[in-house]
């Protein structure tokens, strides 16, 4: 399933719900920042090389899996309430980058 | 361009400024919960009428497309360290919000 | 009890449970943003004249009591382990603040 | 000077700045997010040694303690608007601690 297709289903799944009231653009703003927060807080005791095996241990893989999904979900639903295309702004954004932060080897 | 292929374009932007080593999973999540926190700061101010019209100023509706840029930035770069299929997860995570919200309404 | 006094407390707790050795520079700093991040999660889906009622609705008001608590005990824990006076960096940033935005009226 | 007296002074510099009417529960919890996203931005790529050093850079520890003061005045005015007792409820979040986290030395 492609990003447009996620974004159509969760259009639905917001209208199906009645939920388009609440999501608006502040709102989502801070539901996605909510959710970040929530997955920052699974890696925070943990050490570089513990947080660099997260996904070997299944509770915590899916916990970290549980709270990207809610980052997406919130970066796609705000996205298209304020209908900015994700995928053209990243790659504008790396387009800048590109200069900003020149190579260093070969890759 | 798929999700995939910028993952992709970023894992290849990584490797050619050897910032492999700064893109671990915990600093990835802090970087992803930053931009969102910069994102977040963008609205904080206005009411929920002029964060609805945010994308009719053009200074503020570039900055809002860089920040979230940035953030879906960082996440790709955090799923694919992870090796986690963002929109896998999110639909995943759809799924069960299908039963934990019931529809209210036909679509 | 004075923030001192409320520091001096929190360095006990954390050293009875060995906590130290989690209690870096960095993971407080994500402990911190990850709380602010409950935080602003209590009000994500409230109209603004409902947040601003919030204190009314008793179990609202114990979540809302409870997540600022442990914004300040992160911030103090912080504060602690880099040896940063809390109170005067606030005051030194007012003072910056008095000069960047001029009063516009009488107190 | 007390945290009382420091939120004393925020009150005032805001009502000389017509600021009041921005600052709501809601507004403030997103002020006070963001903020604590920049902190957490300024260790984002420092290994775990590096962040624990970073009081030592003296450009770096003077944007620390920028950061942490935004922190906590919005944290402060927060607790002013919501009428919060912080250090109050920073104990009795401890007392509850006490409870859930068994000490495991003596201090």
């Amino acid at each position: 399933m492609s990003l447009a297709e996620l974004s159509t289903r969760l259009r639905a799944f917001a209208a199906a719900r009645d939920w388009e009231q609440f999501h608006t653009p502040k709102n989502l703003a801070m539901a996605l920042s909510g959710e970040a927060g929530e997955l920052l807080s699974l890696f925070q005791w943990l050490t570089p090389e513990q947080a660099a095996q997260a996904m070997s241990d299944p509770e915590l893989a899916a916990n970290v899996e549980d709270e990207i999904a809610d980052v997406l979900i919130y970066l796609v639903r705000l996205a298209d309430v304020l209908d900015v295309d994700l995928v053209k702004a990243a790659n504008a954004k790396i387009d800048r980058n590109e200069t900003r932060f020149p190579r260093i080897k070969d890759a």
